[in-house]
């Protein structure tokens, strides 16, 4: 079993590879090799018996992607991508790295015929508002971001170079992965993971939006899941339809608060400070709320059942299982 | 009032052409140049006062949409396209022509800074089965041919382009366009205009599906009002969902032969020779039946109200009048 991963120095990209290393297998086959890409070099884990190497690169630049799958990877990942802000501040660079990157990297397997099933990681950001209280999988995506429609073309992509048998794709639409380790970033979606993390610890947190707010979540762990599940299921099964909206956690944003009350106790509640951000609210808005996720869980994709076991998740992944104060 | 017209050597171009010099102006304002751009020459029509200008060429080739655009025209009609059953059967032809061309307008427009309206034929066949019963504007489209993969990618570009305001596009999805003038060809969809030209030139035709099949038609006259009302209406009030189903007469065959007969009557209808395929059919089964089109009807556009209004109108507008027989 070889597998490539592009991204694979990004955060989701980071936790699948040390799900790997601990697996050792995918779909039931040993791991033998492992081939990680970006931009920047990733790390490459030690792992007896499996042979790591380290590409990195612009995926859109001639020849980068031949040379990639000219190793003939069992498994793809491609989690590369430029983040939504990025995209929206770079017109070039968004469309260079979602889009030319992407339809580089298919084209590659296509002109190699080798079609090994490839897993595209697509966003919740292909949707845009007006919104169905609950979205269903039937409800059409019109982004309204660049990186959304960049997002929704290499969807466009992957299903029909499936359904030519170039290769054997699935996309799957990650929510809002939360709770997103590592410092506070300027991403509008920020306080999502924010009020969580820096209150477990014993930081203050910002919330610029009323906690009426209605949003949903994955935890990083279940986005791994979701990778390594998306990688065994059965092609066929998923027909022609191969973009799948994840499940997740639907929660409002003073659930978020109770279930951190719950897990850390009030103390750690009391760091959040309510402060209104007209312009973030503004952009919160166009977002996504609740999504039937109906043909993702029936095809066997999970994700966490409360918000509390999300904060659980983060305290034994990220803090050792200890909370501050 | 400066138009530019891609897939101007087209059956809509032509006609679009023929109703924009009879017509002299297009959103109140007087024409005063046309620049007609296909892969063949296309036919300059010779209008007093109106600087016709002919453009050849790929769509796709460097530098080719940047000297076409440096000419500042106030509406571009984008029409250029390979039809879905060569871009199924040429892959790359496809996506060059389909994908690469459309986006190298779109780019050179954007980089020209100048924001015109922009009207893109996009087409039904940005949906696949299975569908509900009328299918509704907020559908998903998930294509089930490369043409219709590509339309998408067009759809989702012009939207993107649109809201970062760098024309002002509409994308018109097109029903089938019945019935099409010319000689019987050899596409999928070829018998829906075929079981009404053919007769109504005392020719026999082949029909090769049940009677039962639901489809929408549009006449080529219909086709040509959507896209000069498209060139007309107020964009604010589209919003930021820029790609609208267009209406159409939505009939079993069983009904158009009903109408055929109303219209040239039995001896018409006789020449009508049932002749299953198989073939035909499994393709037939995969396309979209009905649409409610409720948005681009309250945005005015608006097409037969009966399938004889279709036959009455390629009557008309081919045949002089008059039926054989």
């Amino acid at each position: 079993m070889r597998i490539l991963i592009t991204g694979a120095a990004g955060m989701v990209g980071r936790k699948l590879i040390a799900r790997l290393a601990k697996d050792r297998t995918l779909r039931g086959q040993k791991i033998t090799a492992l081939d990680l890409h970006d931009i920047v070099p990733p790390q490459a884990p030690a792992i007896e018996g499996v042979d790591a190497s380290i590409h990195t690169g612009d995926l859109a630049a001639p020849g980068a992607t031949a040379s990639l799958v000219a190793l003939r990877p069992d498994v793809i990942f491609h989690l590369a991508g430029v983040v939504s802000g990025e995209a929206e501040a770079n017109f070039d660079l968004g469309y260079r790295v979602n889009l030319d990157g992407t339809r580089a990297l298919f084209d590659a397997v296509r002109l190699a015929a080798f079609a090994p099933r490839l897993v595209f990681t697509s966003s919740i950001a292909v949707f845009g508002a007006p919104f169905p209280e609950i979205i269903p999988d039937e409800f059409h995506p019109t982004p309204l971001t660049s990186y959304g429609t960049q997002k929704l073309m290499g969807e466009a992509l992957l299903a029909d170079y499936s359904r030519r048998g170039f290769f054997d794709g699935i996309g799957i639409r990650l929510p809002t992965i939360c709770v997103r380790p590592g410092k506070p970033n300027k991403a509008a979606s920020g306080f999502f993971s924010g009020i969580i993390r820096e209150p477990l610890s014993g930081q203050e947190a910002i919330l610029p939006v009323p906690r009426s707010v209605v949003h949903t979540h994955a935890s990083p762990r279940s986005a791994v899941n979701f990778l390594i599940h998306a990688a065994g299921i059965d092609g066929s099964a998923v027909g022609p339809r191969r973009n799948l909206t994840m499940p997740g956690v639907a929660v409002t944003v003073g659930e978020q608060i109770e279930a951190l009350e719950r897990v850390a106790g009030a103390s750690a509640v009391k760091l959040i400070r309510e402060q209104p951000d007209e312009t973030v609210w503004a952009i919160v808005k166009g977002w996504p709320t609740r999504f039937e996720a109906r043909r993702s869980r029936e095809l066997g994709f999970s994700a966490e059942k409360s918000f509390d076991e999300i904060i659980h998740a983060h305290i034994e992944d990220e803090l050792d299982g200890k909370v501050a104060g």
